[in-house]
């Protein structure tokens, strides 16, 4: 957060800023190509986060709401047209001389061509030493990084598809993978684990050849001009068409009239016969993109085939996302492989030889932490170049940039049955169309209530209406260019929404707006909890089982994120037994209790996992007494929570404050927090969902042995898991509290979910 | 031969004449691409042929050298631009409507491109049905037929290399193989069988891109124009080469410096510094000449990579045997496929979709007949166009021809060790430079001795004198041609040189100058055949077997296409003893004599095939007492001799007359001849050497018997076979009568050669 002092950003539309947290800089990396030159910078980011002020020894919380300063490291990465790479380095400098923190003796990392034409500029500007490295080895690395780290990363793309962009999942398992880089020539690597690669081809008609012959045959200036022109060209004027030479099909070799036959084959057509061409500029451009893009496919399909790898992915400036091209290429290597490679396409692609080239720098990083994208700075997908800047020194040029939060180690559930095909999402908003409008509408509705949270939380801070304002601001600018452009940051779902939400919160200086709540929510269930374990206790027990279940669903209605239960929750005395009175009488939209009641004649569970979600009732009087029972029978519990503060979503610290707070008013309690068998756990979530291909590596490692996974709330259990298989028993706990999806899944408001399933074992 | 009445073809420079024979013309077929056409037609060829004036059943020869009129089949191709299409056709009309034949309600099969565009035009001024065949279908016939057909057809280009064109011998076996076809698109086709192919991939970067691209780069006109500016640009100036980029190799990755990194890569790095462009149309077609070529070849190697193919011939416009297209293209395939590729290149293969479609009209003719090459009227190899019509119309334009003889069907020996690697040649002329100028030297002061001996063949014919001229000249200009192009016909070499010999004195109309000689040496030689075996039958064994040999040997002196001895057979009383004091003493310089009789103290041969040389003392009192010798031992002997004369070679009809004549003299070959124990057979050669790979295809057939086979004289023995291996016994039997070559081979004047082998057979 820059909130004072010299400008030390630049702004982009959609109130993006790049350059930041350059005084904090740590590392450099710099990837210079013939047209885009990327900058990597590490830095340390010190934000708030609530002094929950707890002393683990105490059993009551702390009335104190002060917050302490915490940091993390971040990744920035800023690209720009290599022209501008002076006033850049430029405003680096200034920036790093503001901090008065000498760069000299220190290291740059530099690859790509331009690593050795401007490496005494970069010199003689940072003060950095440039240490060069291998081009391709860092875009292996930069590839194999995005391929692990980030959501979403690589993609289909299906020209006027619905959906256009189809993202793939992440897999546990991303090798073995072809990578063809598409510079001004073209390299064909195979890269078979993160130590091995090997370049097995390669052409020499790449983008350079785009941009040479382009810039001798039209008046384009730039690459980008010339993608323009290509854009609204007719190639039929330029190319020689199958149906051209045969008048319609070539029937007995399958090829179809309007497969291109002669790229520019027509051209000389007209001038032998003296004709005037017959064809424009543009024309022109976009046949050479479709020559040059056709090319490139075929020959990598081919290799790709050779090689027996079915995944390539593309890398390098040619493409840039854009559509035509992408699509030229898809459909060469579908066309040529018999559909069976799949070019894939990397939203970053631009970044991986600076990501690879920082990454050499500091190898341990690669294995010791996770990183996510930060929705809140990173610019969208670029379809067509996005971002301008204005104020660099009266240029304007194209910039973007993305930026990643480091993270604990991540990894995947190890109950998931198909960790290959897992996707933490149940409603792909990127092709439901009636699902994204609805969506996008509803968090337009509700980021009020979330700033009026924000905003009260930071109540004796003047600067707060302002940042909530401006949070409100960039999060309805975020929202109005998903509606066009769903595929901005990924397949749009409304996890990505709600941890784009968490984002933009926290980057305002918003570190936990709920906290006041939660606290006082919590305190209220506290005060009830023993009252609600004697009357559970007092059922005979498939009663108690209902009853259980019951209060899980009522606990679930206190959710701070869902606009209809906002003002209800509002009303003074609104507790549990008024939220009971809510639940609709079963059978429930998904109504399995009774399995589950039969299942619990059974053997108990060895151990459980909870994935519990919000505070307060949700927490102390749905879920505690659910898990008190499970111990009960010997079972061992882990509660899993999140680390970072979410809407009202209980979290680890506060969870382990409530599990002593609890073990004051139950000794059954205390007793298996004592004895190590009700434990808290951290899930290294940001948001109120559950990505369970990204789970805090210590959390994975431990649920080897859970043969009973419980996911409660709309975020864990309805948005991201309700179809998810898992090879142990689960439970799928949640109350809608939203009239459209309870309708959608056939319910109506406040539709229940109640989903048992025994183990899925993999086919 | 078209002696009198109107002009009947087009004379092209090399008294070269096209559209000849149209007077005959039986069935025509027409390839029109967007480039260049080909009109094939099939006709028939009157020529006169010596009537021998043999009655099978009379023993004397007739004393009437009259001539008899034979006719035989030729298949016509001429190529030229199909800008001058119109033209042609008129000339075609013209030439039919003077035969007063009407063609209509024929058909023309057609194919490419233009048979879609120009059968109105074709059928208006034909008068012949169009009739339409897929183009690939008639490019997989064409080419299928090539490689059968054609000797020294494909060929490996090694640019600057010694040869530059690498010849391939025959293969028995040409299949599978991989077709590519670069017209204005690629097709790549894999060929597995004569009936089956499959179109498996192709690429629309292709001829018409490089012609399109040339126009609207540069000025020049028309795509040999392009070609020629090509040839003197300097690709370095618009190429980015991997020095460029990494400023040396890039070693990690092994790309040397000088490889091309970027095609045009080097364009948008001028226009971006705002530099003026430095390179120049030159450059341009080169580098774009190179970027297709590169292309294109890639693509190739990676299609026979998959299909596990090692041969690739390429075919269409493009190519056009320009040194530079063949050189960038094998490189791409060398480089790609690691040397596992061979790119092969074809000498016709402007014809290839002409003769397919010819063929496809023609089914028979494919399987009851070889075709061979006619080397008096077929063009040259184009490295560039060579050849222009001034006559036509006052257009100048290229055009070329090749013409094919009708012949029995040929087949290869059965006794060859390695069909697929055998070479009907000892020395490569096209490598052996020594040789190369030694022989086309020798070629050229002996050409005198045959025009002589053709004009006395015809001494009462007026144009005798005329016609050995124009044979003379057209004989030396292709002398000339050859000693710059050595590679014009395939690879050059005395039997080609003597082949080609006896195409031009046939086409000049000297069936058989040497008939007259033929016939008095036969007389000389058979008033001595009884001494002759008289003496031999008195001799002890192992003498008679020495002086069976020496009998052989100075037999083969009486040689009239050996300058050398001509004037000594001219001399008064020159028989068999004075030859024989010519023959050196023993050791010879190849002499297996002992070894040789040694063996005949082994088991009788079953069967011997002796392909004998000159008529009259060498057939009469050389080989004919062997065959004696061999029949007296029980072995079965063909004499096998050739079907045509050259030189003063004895023909098989000649052969038949000499049997039955010396069975007058000999009760024992009379016999022998009655009990088909002694058989006179044709080999189908048309000149005085042997080619193993092309013999007709019933003596073949016949062969499979054979235990001992031997061969006699300099072309049968020396120039094509000397190095041969076979899976029977062989004798070879010659005399040098050639200075150079008899020290050559280690000897001097006469060296003599009798070389006897065991069998070898196939590792």
């Amino acid at each position: 957060m820059d909130k004072k002092g010299p400008p030390t950003s630049i702004t982009l539309p959609e109130t993006i800023k790049v350059f930041r947290n350059l005084n904090n800089a740590k590392r450099f990396a710099i990837d210079i190509g013939g047209s885009l030159t990327k900058i990597a910078y590490y830095s340390t980011v010190s934000y708030r986060r609530p002094n929950y002020g707890v002393d683990k020894d105490s059993s009551s919380p702390s009335e104190d709401n002060n917050y302490e300063l915490s940091e993390t490291a971040r990744l920035h990465f800023v690209k720009f047209e290599t022209k501008f790479i002076e006033h850049c380095l430029d405003f680096v400098k200034a920036n790093l001389v503001g901090t008065k923190k000498s760069m000299t003796g220190k290291i740059i990392k530099a690859t790509g061509g331009g690593a050795f034409k401007y490496a005494d500029l970069i010199e003689e500007k940072l003060g950095l030493k440039v240490e060069r490295e291998d081009e391709m080895g860092c875009l292996v690395k930069g590839c194999n990084f995005l391929l692990n780290n980030i959501s979403d990363e690589a993609f289909l793309f299906h020209r006027h598809g619905n959906p256009e962009y189809e993202f793939q999942n992440a897999d546990p398992n991303i090798f073995p993978y072809m990578l063809v880089n598409i510079g001004s020539g073209v390299s064909i690597l195979k890269v078979t684990s993160p130590e091995s690669y090997e370049r097995v081809g390669g052409t020499a008609t790449g983008g350079g050849t785009f941009w040479g012959l382009g810039t001798l045959l039209t008046r384009a200036k730039g690459f980008d001009e010339l993608l323009d022109l290509a854009e609204v060209g007719d190639h039929r004027n330029t190319d020689m068409l199958v149906g051209d030479v045969y008048g319609g099909d070539y029937k007995g070799h399958g090829l179809e009239s309007d497969l291109l036959a002669s790229a520019f084959g027509k051209v000389c057509l007209s001038a032998k016969k003296g004709q005037a061409m017959n064809f424009s500029e543009a024309d022109i451009a976009r046949s050479l993109l479709f020559t040059i893009s056709n090319d490139i496919g075929q020959i990598a399909s081919l290799y790709a085939m050779i090689h027996n790898l079915k995944k390539v992915y593309f890398g390098g400036y040619f493409l840039r996302n854009h559509p035509l091209s992408m699509h030229t290429v898809s459909f060469a290597i579908n066309y040529w492989s018999k559909g069976q490679v799949q070019s894939l396409f990397l939203r970053h692609e631009g970044y991986l030889g600076a990501i690879g080239a920082f990454l050499k720098g500091t190898e341990q990083d690669g294995e010791e932490y996770s990183w996510a994208e930060n929705y809140a700075w990173s610019s969208a997908l670029e379809p067509q170049p996005a971002v301008w800047i204005d104020n660099l020194k009266g240029n304007s040029t194209c910039v973007s940039q993305l930026e990643l939060d480091r993270d604990v180690r991540r990894t995947f559930c190890p109950l998931l049955t198909n960790p290959s095909t897992y996707i933490p999402d149940t409603v792909d908003l990127t092709t439901d169309h009636e699902a994204r409008t609805y969506w996008l509408k509803c968090f337009e509705e509700t980021i009020d209530k979330f700033v009026e949270a924000a905003v009260a939380s930071q109540a004796d801070d003047e600067t707060a209406v302002d940042r909530a304002a401006q949070c409100k601001e960039k999060f309805i600018k975020r929202l109005h260019h998903l509606k066009n452009h769903p595929f901005a940051y990924g397949s749009l779902t409304v996890r990505g929404l709600l941890e784009t939400i968490q984002h933009c919160i926290k980057e305002f200086d918003f570190p936990d707006p709920y906290i006041g709540i939660k606290q006082s929510e919590n305190e209220a269930a506290l005060s009830q909890l023993q009252y609600r374990l004697e009357y559970l206790d007092s059922l005979q027990p498939y009663q108690q089982q209902v009853e259980l279940a019951i209060g899980m669903l009522a606990g679930n209605m206190f959710d701070w994120g869902a606009k209809a239960v906002i003002d209800m929750m509002k009303q003074e005395g609104f507790g549990l037994t008024e939220a009971i009175r809510k639940i609709p009488a079963r059978p429930w939209v998904i109504d399995n209790l009774d399995t589950w009641i039969e299942r619990l004649e059974g053997p108990a569970h060895r151990q459980a996992a909870i994935f519990i979600d919000n505070s307060g009732f949700d927490a102390i009087l749905g879920m505690l007494p659910f898990a008190r029972f499970l111990l009960s029978r010997g079972t061992k519990v882990m509660v899993c929570a999140n680390s970072e503060p979410a809407l009202n979503d209980v979290t680890f610290v506060e969870l382990e404050v409530i599990l002593q707070q609890a073990g004051v008013i139950c000794p059954k309690i205390k007793k298996a927090v004592d004895e190590k068998r009700l434990i808290p756990m951290e899930t290294a979530q940001i948001g109120p969902c559950l990505d369970l291909s990204r789970l805090d590596r210590k959390l994975a490692k431990r649920m080897v042995d859970v043969d009973l996974l419980v996911i409660e709330g709309m975020g864990r259990a309805v948005h991201t898991n309700l179809n998810a298989d898992f090879t142990c028993e689960s439970l799928r706990v949640a109350v809608i509290k939203n009239k459209w999806l309870s309708q959608r899944l056939g319910g109506d408001m406040f539709a229940a979910i109640f989903k048992y399933l025994p183990p899925v074992l993999k086919e």
